[in-house]
């Protein structure tokens, strides 16, 4: 079967975010047999003109949850960033996980030419397709946000390799 | 139209390669400002264990030649990992844009369940279908080493942001 919107999107957030939860994990029991707060996490930076960890995760899942309500054409769920501790961010991949998951592939398919209109801070909304939007936007902003929070784990000493990376082939 | 194995590939490694070589412009710009030799980019690493910037580079490029060769069933082109500067590393990302482009859609369609096996350095290979491949394997290592590259410049104090990884909207 040819791929679609849904199995291009649903799935690929599903199976990185399930490797999330394995870094995160990993992450807290380096805390511990480092006898540190694993909050500390919280706050690292690879520059310090860029997004802390904790803002990483909570963008990386905004980017699938937005994705799969705009494809399907309903509002967009506002969800606080408000996670000040490790655990707390491992609930908000998994209740990404869920959401998306919660989503049929009839809610998705279909919205290859669906005109998405995505607010800026500033300025004008970008306008894509559907599909433009999943290939050229939320794809590469999903999985930057989330090299990005393997890389500051990484730097921070967390036993990570590719294969955490990739989960399981 | 559906997404196909065509339009998530080639098109997806065309914007995020020609997103490359501006930042590699920028790099170079940095470089020549502060007068210093641009090949001191290749060794930079973010973590000592980490692979340098210019693996980012030759891995980020190779997942693409090997996706559009293996998906197209023909033998993956071989290319020698000796760039030395950062010219040549932006050479070797003209060289992948115009060697993914040069497959058209119906080399590339229909790729969805042929097998790829994929030979690691140890163990066994591991094998996919064409469409698992591409989305659970490909993408995320494409993007994780672009991301990569992108943070190495980003720490080394280069002027880019966001947009310039995500490129035009």
């Amino acid at each position: 079967m040819s791929p679609t919107m849904y199995s291009t999107s649903v799935p690929v957030f599903v199976r990185m975010l399930g490797n999330m939860l394995n870094w995160l994990d990993k992450a807290e029991a380096h805390a511990v047999a480092r006898k540190f707060d694993s909050a500390n996490y919280l706050g690292l930076r690879l520059a310090p003109d860029m997004l802390p960890f904790s803002r990483q995760i909570q963008i990386a899942t905004d980017a699938a949850k937005g994705c799969v309500a705009r494809l399907a054409g309903v509002e967009v769920p506002k969800w606080e960033d408000t996670e000040a501790t490790l655990a707390e961010l491992r609930s908000r991949v998994l209740k990404t996980m869920e959401y998306v998951q919660s989503y049929t592939p009839d809610r998705i398919d279909g919205s290859e030419a669906r005109e998405i209109v995505l607010p800026m801070r500033q300025g004008d909304p970008l306008r894509f397709t559907g599909e433009a939007y999943l290939k050229h936007f939320v794809l590469p902003n999903f999985y930057f946000h989330a090299t990005t929070t393997y890389a500051l784990l990484r730097h921070g000493g967390v036993d990570l390799g590719k294969r955490d990376y990739l989960g399981a082939a």
